[in-house]
């Protein structure tokens, strides 16, 4: 995002293109000029965002603000919701075990799979088999031979003791022709023979019934002494599956995600939006808009607003995010009332509390104000937010609902708004 | 595809990080020689493509064929997936009615925004909002004023009346506030008021119920005279939102379509694979190869094959697609004997057909041998090749199976490589 806003500029062949398109010369000399010069607070990368807390906030001429706007949503959008996913997936999985992401094949796009590939990583993945991401992001890469490996051979002895020899930590591929006739034999007897002169790291079943498999190599491998070669699985993963295959006593030991997570492919488009929620008038007055909607819950929030996460100083607990007017101080208040945004009666009284404001300055008109972390660091940062919020708030199924609550000042004008939108949204006045 | 291939080679950037990671110096040093100098054969874009007919079949040193299997896959499944998404839409809107690309902001990143609108316009759409695809591709683009355009204003006749003297042919977004109370009715009295002087193409409805909503502005709109002014309707529309709106009588003239189209939302990967299936040996001859499977429909069929969609003279219609071993010639037989590949009772023998031969010469070892069309030309190719299908194959919900078939000699191939990788995949042999 920060690269695109920095990029921002209309080429003279886009502007050509326009004019082709009839667009007037006077606003297309205008559009050579533009450059975003506005400013950009927002979350840090690895934080976690939640419905209806604004995960970033422009300010700039209205025109720039307008142009940048499709491509903030895209960017936001789909790195967010992988990142989501994988996180989503990472938690299943637990601290121990790692996943490797593995969807290049599936991602929409070579822009998808890099950057997909690095939010899979800020989700918690430990590598990616995307060599690209790899060097562009300095990600971990891993990663085994393949079917065709052992189908150019075709015979898995040879295959095997190939791959072993040029590769003194391997994992051979187990499934080709029949896992537990063929493959896991034949990859025992290989490590065997070759004893001390590799290091037989694992073997992985890309197919197939993976709880059974998993238990009968796990039994292969013990009956052979091989305690320490690991079981690495893969074959349209996810969350739920992995769970399941869990509960079933699976003896799987790294995990291989590919599809399911590239493409958050059981809900694969993340529906932020992007609103006008203030404007200067001709004396530089800011004066909030809004946009209503039949359903309450797309109605906007008017205004200027930062938004914060209120933090239980005992328990170091999340009580919720607290969205405020930009001229509020939340974090000097000694008792702050949290109520639903919607259903006002639900709410609470939170007392020694920190507010932490989730927006850091990132652009200040136009010029950056942020040093962008490395990927490894957000990731820590997004597992250290993570640990904030109650275990209730995280799991799968069924999560709890966590509050995203407007303070009384930002309820009070959102329906100070509506009123006054319901009144003269349509009122002819002179032109 | 074909950029990618007539681009392969690795930078020396890219060999420096892969030196980093460990590789072999003298594998670097060949990597730093390879180019892609194989053949592919494949499906022309436009082609309608079923599971298990290959797509496209590479002849290459076995390391090209290797090195480009990832990058392949991820451009052939994005594409055929979107523009298949597009189709089913297309086709339950049907031929009248145009379809507009909205979904830039929901797409996973750029590369998918701009290849994934093309491949909504060889699907049957009518234009985009993505400019910048417009501009790489020629397409058609289109677009409404935002609702932060109305807000700007924060008064809808304003926003209506500014808009329309800017823009001839206009259309106004009319649900910022409340589409039948303020919205239509605000864009009538603007219309009115401006006379001759604009065309009222249409009015816009994104939220709400649709189907309500339109009824509701067509009265109105048809009570002022406006009988020609259209209603374009979008908001999370797809195949099957569309088919239910029409059949509560909506009255919408024109649909856009972002989310569910850009993203396949429904089912957002397509699972194409890309196997080896033969080999050449010591000698130059080729040896075929098989993955085998617990599941039958995972077993790869294996040789040099062609596919054929065989067509009967009499009704136009296609038979089903036939899969032949590549010496095999269909064409030239009087009587075909198709059979389903699993279920070997189930079969028909066809006379009086054409055998189209789906696979075009693309490259020839190394050089492109291929123009690459227009796309608009592709989008007319795809409506013929869909004229040719039978309208029970092409329903949105339980269509028929189209029939994918094996010629027996390619059938008696498969069977053949089966029983010898059974026997032979894990037999020790001396190395």
């Amino acid at each position: 995002m920060i690269n695109y806003l920095q990029a921002f500029h209309f080429s003279e062949s886009d502007l050509d293109y326009l004019e082709e398109l009839g667009y007037r010369t006077d606003y297309i000399d205008f559009l050579r000029t533009v450059y975003f010069t506005g400013s950009v607070r927002a979350m840090k990368e690895g934080e976690v965002a939640f419905g209806d807390a604004p995960i970033l906030r422009i300010e700039a001429p209205l025109i720039e603000a307008q142009l940048i706007e499709t491509a903030l949503l895209n960017i936001v959008n789909y790195q967010t919701l992988i990142a989501t996913k994988a996180s989503r997936i990472k938690q299943v999985v637990g601290g121990e075990q790692p996943v490797s992401e593995l969807g290049t094949r599936r991602a929409h796009e070579f822009d998808a799979a890099l950057w997909g590939t690095r939010a899979t990583y800020i989700g918690g993945f430990s590598s990616t088999s995307n060599v690209r991401a790899g060097k562009r992001f300095d990600l971990p890469t891993s990663g085994t031979h393949a079917h065709s490996y052992v189908q150019a051979y075709q015979n898995e002895y040879i295959a095997f003791h190939r791959y072993a020899k040029s590769h003194s930590n391997c994992v051979s591929l187990v499934d080709t022709y029949d896992t537990i006739k063929s493959g896991v034999p034949t990859a025992i007897k290989v490590a065997k023979e070759l004893g001390n002169n590799i290091n037989f790291e694992g073997i992985r079943i890309d197919s197939g019934d993976l709880a059974y498999l998993s238990k009968e190599a796990r039994k292969l491998l013990d009956q052979a002494g091989f305690f320490d070669t690991k079981i690495y699985a893969s074959n349209d993963l996810d969350e739920y599956t992995i769970m399941n295959l869990r509960a079933q006593g699976a003896k799987i030991d790294a995990w291989g995600v590919g599809t399911k997570a590239i493409t958050a492919f059981d809900q694969p488009a993340l529906g932020s939006v992007y609103k006008l929620v203030s404007i200067e008038d001709e004396n530089g007055q800011l004066r909030d808009t809004i946009k209503l909607s039949a359903s309450p819950e797309k109605v906007t929030t008017p205004g200027l607003k930062k938004v914060f996460r209120i933090i239980n100083n005992h328990t170091k607990k999340a009580e919720g995010d607290y969205i405020a007017l930009a001229n509020e101080q939340p974090e000097k208040e000694g008792k702050l009332h949290m109520f639903h945004p919607v259903h006002t009666h639900i709410g609470k009284f939170v007392t020694h509390f920190t507010a932490k404001d989730l927006h850091e300055n990132i652009i200040d008109r136009g010029t950056l104000a942020y040093e962008c972390p490395h990927v490894q660091e957000i990731q820590s940062y997004a597992e250290e937010q993570l640990n904030l919020l109650w275990e209730e708030y995280k799991r799968s199924l069924n999560p709890a609902e966590y509050p995203v609550n407007l303070s009384q000042a930002c309820w009070d004008n959102k329906m100070k708004n509506i009123e006054k939108a319901k009144k003269h949204s349509q009122k002819p006045v002179p032109l």
